[in-house]
């Protein structure tokens, strides 16, 4: 359990059970062993069991495998969804799609760029990788069938394709830095207005 | 000069000058040992020159040393970039937007996603893949400044903005495929045609 010390940031107390304090522990020793340069494919259980001080059994306890725990493990870095508040189409979408390649955690940086080739490789890492995006892209396909009924947005928009115009530009910048001369802290706000109103002249 | 043999497609003739066949072997071996695995901060002349069949000399007779080479042969990769016709703001878009990851050659699926990390990692292999886009970026930004000229598309459109609005959306598709249900086929004119058109009713 010693490796939770080097945390300052995880939330641990003295008076919690010791069962969760193990699930953190586990957590936190994934996610660095990751950040450290391990590669997904040669992750193991045994190693994360060493780093966080724990037995195999404590992790099968709570998890099923190793795929599992990597979901829990890689959703932790983002922190929870953004809620929209659902007063306008717009800022919610603005603050949906500033949230796409943010992450709480530092080690994100490093862990994040280098799922791209493993995603790639292994259709288990894809599947892995959809489940993590895929509670967030929910919350904007909502907002999108939010602004169809209202009127707001055509009638026609194809919705898995809007979100992709909202989503592919933010995350480029994000992980490539593909663009260096977009300012990054008013791009959300600039995206959703751009894709909303399109380019062709009215 | 043996590796050659293994590239039907690498063009080669008899009759060419010795320079030309040991440039191009260099340019194989240096995409073969990517494909394989190495990293590009792993990459070395040696290794290069070792699997080339030819000595070190020979590669910096040609570049300047690893940066120049590795960007002559990640730009091999995608081939030559195709040339807008110049007929349609819309069909040109179509065609630039349709080359974006786009590969001519298969080794590209193993490299390219694999470059990700290394572009976060280094500031050098920031600049290496930047100036691997720029002369494609730089055909696009042609199109968007005649379709504004022309009047076609709005006087205030932020040209980089637009870019990254048509690129993102097909880059994440053709690297990560974000969204599995979308059909990659008719996927440039549809982006394309819902960057311009915009989202929100008229």
């Amino acid at each position: 359990m010693s490796d939770m010390s080097t945390h300052a940031d995880a939330p641990r107390s003295p008076g919690r059970p010791r069962s969760v304090r193990a699930d953190e522990a586990i957590v936190q020793a994934t996610l660095d062993l990751l950040a450290e340069g391990s590669t997904i494919e040669a992750l193991s259980i045994e190693a994360i069991a060493a780093r966080a001080g724990v037995g195999k059994a404590t992790i099968y306890r709570r998890w099923s495998g190793k795929d599992a725990l990597l979901l829990d493990a890689l959703r932790t870095l983002k922190g929870t969804p953004p809620q929209p508040s659902g007063h306008s189409i717009r800022d919610d979408l603005v603050l949906l799609v500033g949230a796409i390649g943010h992450n709480i955690d530092p080690r994100a940086a490093k862990i994040m760029p280098c799922l791209v080739p493993e995603v790639n490789r292994s259709p288990v890492h894809y599947q892995l990788y959809q489940s993590m995006v895929e509670p967030r892209r929910k919350l904007m396909r909502q907002v999108l069938q939010r602004g169809m009924r209202s009127g707001e947005l055509r009638p026609d928009v194809d919705i898995e394709l809007a979100m992709a115009l909202l989503s592919g530009p933010m995350l480029m910048q994000r992980m490539l830095r593909w663009q260096p001369d977009l300012d990054d802290r008013l791009l959300p706000e600039r995206i959703v207005d751009a894709v909303l109103d399109g380019l062709r002249v009215r």
